[in-house]
This record gives structure tokens, C-alpha cells and sequence, in this order.
């Protein structure tokens, strides 16, 4: 019998009307094509946020296992009103914790992994005919502690669970109706995308991270497992992550994302030997400051210039680290700019398709917008641009690469250049 | 180590500066003896009334299980919560759901019963010196389904602890002082009872359910469990309910109760042979009906009069099963009253004290009240009042019996009579 998995997050769960729409919902797709179902549901809208502030009331830094005891709550009653509401539709239904369900996670509060999946009961329950709703988010320790999956936990556990289940597909429902090619609010004519694979998925994290959790995406290429993110408000088809191989049009660019929250910190001047970019970021490492770009050029007199980017919190920190660092290596100077965003083009069809870059520089030259640093991967092409003009570069950008949509004939043949 | 079991109730847990103060009076007991601490809590205030109207938004008939995996989550929250509130007053605490505390109980929901608990866990974090705290009112099947104990569940599962653990006393902390001799809202001169046995508690029932559900005294009963009744909102001794013989005072009369929702039921001119009673009772057993006191008197001409009392709410259903054996038995004809009450004095003194009974009919008769139907056991008298006179009845046979507090040496000297 092939089996589908589909997550409800919190908005889709906010209260009893909606719960009673999820279940509608629910029993529509088992009725569409027998098969067996598995629902995985996160916490009622608000819920976790007012379990947290309850426990900030006790204390400003709770115990990892008390919080994950405590947030577990959530799902419990979400899986239980859920069944309720299906069990009033006439359909056989059954709740399962993440206890129950047979998901086993590592030793570790508030983001533990997933280690593995024991699905013997689940396929007991779904050999009977019975919906499986399984509480997201949540695991349980060998040794039978409660823990918590961390971001994106619901998403990771409807994504295993399709993994361990070999479920045909994994559909995560939304409040938007899929992954659109660019901010629509920032670019009007950002469109949805029929389909992306899970490493542009990854890379456009910032973009797509409000739909579906980086994590999620990770496990889902681990296992090949399909996932269609769709709304839950209607039932257009969505967008299709899945295999890069599996994709059915290739494009040189499919999405452009931006993340303003960048500072950038150079170190200048620094002698030319071995072991100081070791040095340099292995001190940040230890203050697990998070660096995304890093560039080093080579200047005049066998020194070099290396910069880096890191989240615009981090700033002060990694300016100090960086200056102890500089004045031990004998640098010039550290300088910093924390007006300045990273603008991407993400896409697969770029590995074999040269000119891209070039592409990309020009439309942003031909904007009169200044590229500070630049970065590229197989598949993605980030430019460091002052953080005033971050919008207007992923209005030209996406309008330079992103062809509107229904156009994937004219996408199709841009990849054959 | 001796261990110590304290139980609070969801008035003590109504919220976060609640929660807080049960923790710092858990903290004062860690303090002052050190032992081994097992806290078992009850969901916060009104949580329970919640989740159960949610439910019944959905469903008028909420399964079973999936009620029980809803109502789980009230305990879930209040432990995690007081474990936080424990931990900021640099206290070692953990918490464990019913499953992780080992509360094995039947496969039944919504009032399950305890059948085994295999503390190995609790006893395994009490060696580590810490403090546990165990959600009340839930356990877990054999196969892990989580169930809960119905009413009272938190008192049966604090007092099942208490015995399983052989723990030295049982403190059950209310939002009263204790035990009283009668309703002090009835009967002015009403006083708390310093110690009352199991079997009198039983008895008291209806006076006692509002401090101690019957279920969990049977329990401590089974166990030989001492439990300390008390206040969470001052440190006054409460009431001990301990086995009969460490009872230090001997009363005749330890407490008088009422049940002003009673229903009289009779059926005249029955005739008078063999299986009568059995073809009545157990029609009326087969519709859940249950049958408080049964009085039979033998009439003229070999036919029997037989009367009992109900429940009000079960009156006119009773009257409908009564009326349908009386035709089939050939009996006169089936009179009800629904305006009665019983009222009930209850001593473990009573044994080996004749004349108790006589005392009372007197008190009852010298204040010009009616009685219709009189029923004994070993430890209670009761008789059946015209609903009108309860309240009288209370105070005439109280203030007959219970002599005010502190002076037990007069109890003694009657209770020698």
C-alpha cells in the first residue's frame, strides 16, 4: 500500500475551526486514493510561545529537559483534537506521540537529531486502515527522555517519517501556496516554481526557510523522499522538492534571495604565511561566531587582505576577536562595514552554463550598484552589495534571470545556450 | 532514607506564582528533613476544564484514548513548570510523566486503575538526591498507551506512590485545613479532626470526597499508607488518615455527613418468596443504576414492602425498572419521594459502644424530625430525613456526638461508656 505523510504546522492547527479544516482536509485525501496515511501536526498557533513564556516567568534559563518535557505538551494536544475531529468525520484515526510513533533521537535537549525511526507501530496502526497522526517536533531518548527536534522539528519529522515509511510523497502544508523565485513582496514578479531540488532548496535557506526548514530539506535529500510544499488554504498543486535528477526543466537560475542581516569585517594587511586564516577563524570558531563569505586576496609586499561576512549581531564580537588576532599576526589594521547585505542567485542548470557570473555583475553594474565581495559555489553566485540597495539588486537580478511564469519553454531553452 | 510523598492539587498550581509556591514549600521540606522527596502535581487550575471544552467542541463523544492522551498533557505542563521553579531555588529536581514514573494501570481510559508501578526510575534519581516530581491522574498500558485514573486520579496516584515506594507518610496538601466533623457551613461548631481511620474516611465519603477521593483512602487502606491532609496556604498540622488500630483517640461518633440528593423508591405488597430482591436489584444493576440503602419489611398476608434510595438524576429512570418488576411480580403498587436526604453519623468507636443508634433516633425525635428509613453498618448509622430537615438533623446530631475540639479526654471518657 503506498503511503503519503502530510504536516500541518501551527497556523493550519490555530484553533478548533481550523483543526476541524485540517481534518476535512485529511479525509478528502483519504478518500481520493486509499492508501495509508500519516499526519504529522505541530502545536496549536500560539501554544509553544505561551508554554515559553511561562517558563521564562520561572526562570530565564531553564533546564533543556524540563523545556522539552514541557513544549512536547503542544503536539500532545494538537495529535489528540485532531483525531477527535477525524473520529467525527467517521474515519479511523490514531494519535501517537513522538514516544510512541518509535522516533528515537540522540541524548540532547532542545534540537536533538533524529537517529532513528522504529515504524513497527505506526505500520500496525496503518495496516488496520487507521490514520496515523503523529505529534511533530518531538523524539524520545533510548532511554525514554523527552526531547525536542528544534526549528523546523515538525517539518524534519514528517520528512523522516515519509524517509522510514518509503512514503510516495511528503506534503507540507502552509499558509503560501509553495517557493516562489524571489521575495514577492520585494519583486512583484516573483512567481511560484513548479519544482526545485533539494540543493537550490538549501542554498535559498533564507528564502525558503519560511516554508520549509533547511534541516527538513537535508534529511529529505538523505532518504530521496518527495516533498510538495502547498497551502493549506486551497489545493493548487505547490512546489515539488525533490531529486536533482528527477528535475524535468533545468534553468540556469532558479531563485534569487537576499539576506540583510550581513557585516563585514576585514583584516588588513596580514603576512603572507601559512596557518593565519587557521588562526583567524579558529578563534571566531571557538566564540562560535558563524562566518558565511570569507575572501582573501593577495596584496603588494607579501601580505594579504582577508575579509569575511558574519550575521550583523555577531559584529562587535568578531571585531574584537579579529583585532586580537590582528595585532598577535602583525596586521595593519581591522576595518568593518555593517551596512551591507548578501544577494544570491541560486540555481542547478548554472553548473554548465557558463557566463553566469558575468551575467549576474552585469546586471548589477548596469544598475550602477557596487559589488563589494563576491562568492560562488557549483550552484549559487552571492555578491555583497551596501545594504540600501540590496532590493533593487534582486529586482534586476531576478528580472534579468527569472523568466514569468508558464514560460518554461523560454526557461528550457535558456538552459540549452 | 525515609521517604516523604506530597501531593498538590490544581488549586495550589493555579498559576506561575502558585507554581513558585509550592516550590518554595517543597524547598522548606528538603530543608527540614533530609529525605527522599517525591512531589506528585496536578494540572495547573482550570487546564484540565479547558482541554476538556476543546474536546467537546469537537466531539460530543471524545474517544477514550484520545481524551486521555489530551487531558495527559495538563500533569505534563505543571511538572516541567514546578522542576524550573525547583531549579531557581538551586534545587536538584527531574520530572517524569506517569510512563516515565513506571504507573503501569489496566487498558481501560478515562479511569483507569493503577496495577503495578515499578519505581526503579524514581528510586534511581532519589539516590542522586533529587527531587521528583510525577504527574498525577496518569499512567501508561502495558503497550505504552498513556491513560488516565479518572476522579481523585492525583490523590490515588500520590497515596499509590507513597505505598509503593513505602514511603513514611502520605502529605495530600488542599486548599483546607483538613478533615472536619461535619460541613462547618451546616454546623457552626464543626472542628478538624487531629486523626480519622481509613474506614471511617470511607464512610465520611461525601464530607471527605471534597479533601481525599474515596479511592485513594481505599488505596492508602491496601497499603497501610499514613496520609497528612493538609493546607498548602499555612504550615497547621491537618488531619492523619491511618489504619484503625494507631488511632490514639477512640470516639464513638467521629463525623456526621449528609446526602441531600437522594430519591426514595418503594415497592409495596410484593409477594414474599425467594429471588424477589435479586430480580429488582439486579434490573436495576443492569442499567448502572446504583442503589445507595435497601430496607425490606415483612407486611400482612406473606407480601413484602421494599424500599431504597437512588441518586436524584437516576429517579425516574428507577421508578420505570421498578414499575416494570412490580407488574411482573404481581406486587401492589411503586411510591417514590423525591424530597428526601440521608444523614449519617460514622465512628470506628461505635463498635462495642451499644446505644448509639438510640442516641440518635433521640436527638432526632427531641427535635421533632421524622425518620423514614433507617440502615446500619458496623461503623455508620444513617437515616433517611425529609430533605427539608437535613440541615437540622446535622446540627442536632453533631452537637450531640462531637464534643468540641480539644477535649479529647472527654471523647475518651464517653467512647468508655
Amino acid at each position: 500500500m503506498p503511503i503519503l505523510v502530510q504536516k500541518f504546522g501551527g497556523s493550519s492547527m490555530a484553533d478548533v475551526a481550523c483543526i476541524q479544516n485540517v481534518a476535512r482536509r485529511v479525509a478528502a485525501s483519504k478518500k481520493d486514493s486509499p492508501q495509508g496515511l500519516v499526519v504529522v501536526v505541530s502545536a496549536m498557533g500560539k501554544t509553544t510561545d505561551k508554554l515559553v513564556g511561562m517558563a521564562r516567568e520561572i526562570a530565564s534559563q531553564p533546564h533543556g529537559r524540563e523545556m522539552d518535557m514541557l513544549l512536547a505538551t503542544g503536539e500532545q494536544v494538537s495529535i489528540a483534537l485532531l483525531c477527535m475531529a477525524l473520529h467525527e468525520l467517521g474515519l479511523k484515526a490514531v494519535s501517537m506521540t513522538g514516544a510512541q510513533a518509535g522516533i528515537i533521537t540522540e541524548n540532547r535537549h532542545n534540537k536533538a537529531k533524529i537517529i532513528n525511526i522504529d515504524t513497527e507501530a505506526i505500520q500496525k496502526h496503518l495496516a488496520e486502515d487507521c490514520i496515523v497522526v503523529v505529534a511533530g517536533f518531538q523524539g524520545v531518548t533510548p532511554d525514554q527522555q523527552i526531547t525536542t527536534l528544534g526549528r523546523g522539528g515538525s517539518d524534519t519529522t514528517a520528512v523522516a517519517l515519509a524517509g522510514a515509511l518509503d512514503a510516495a510523497v511528503c506534503e507540507i502544508y502552509t499558509d503560501v501556496d509553495g517557493v516562489y523565485t524571489t521575495d514577492p513582496n520585494v519583486v512583484p514578479e516573483a512567481h511560484k516554481l513548479a519544482e526545485i531540488s533539494y540543493e537550490e532548496m538549501l542554498e535559498l535557506a533564507h528564502l525558503g526557510a519560511k516554508v520549509l526548514h533547511p534541516r527538513s530539506v537535508e534529511c529529505a535529500k538523505k532518504y530521496g523522499t518527495m516533498v510538495h510544499v502547498r497551502s493549506s488554504f486551497n489545493t493548487n498543486e505547490g512546489t515539488y522538492v525533490k531529486p536533482m535528477k528527477d528535475l524535468e526543466i533545468h534553468r540556469p537560475v532558479t531563485g534569487v534571495t537576499a539576506d540583510a542581516k550581513q557585516a563585514k569585517v576585514a583584516i588588513r594587511h596580514v603576512p603572507d604565511r601559512p596557518g593565519v586564516a587557521a588562526q583567524l577563524f579558529g578563534a571566531l570558531a571557538e566564540k562560535a561566531i558563524s562566518v558565511d563569505m570569507i575572501i582573501q586576496s593577495v596584496q603588494e609586499n607579501l601580505t594579504n587582505d582577508i575579509a569575511f561576512t558574519v550575521h550583523e549581531d555577531d559584529l562587535t564580537q568578531a571585531i574584537a576577536i579579529t583585532q586580537q588576532v590582528a595585532e598577535k599576526l602583525g596586521a595593519r589594521d581591522v576595518v568593518y562595514d555593517q551596512d551591507v547585505a548578501k544577494v544570491s542567485i541560486v540555481g542547478v542548470g548554472m553548473i554548465g552554463t557558463p557566463g553566469i557570473a558575468a551575467e549576474m555583475f552585469e546586471a548589477l553594474s548596469h544598475a550602477r550598484i557596487n559589488i563589494q565581495m563576491i562568492s560562488t559555489s557549483e550552484i549559487k553566485i552571492s555578491c555583497v552589495v551596501a545594504r540600501s540597495e540590496v532590493k533593487q539588486a534582486m529586482q534586476v537580478i531576478h528580472n534579468h534571470f527569472v523568466l514569468p511564469e508558464g514560460s518554461a519553454a523560454e526557461n528550457e531553452e535558456l538552459a540549452l545556450l
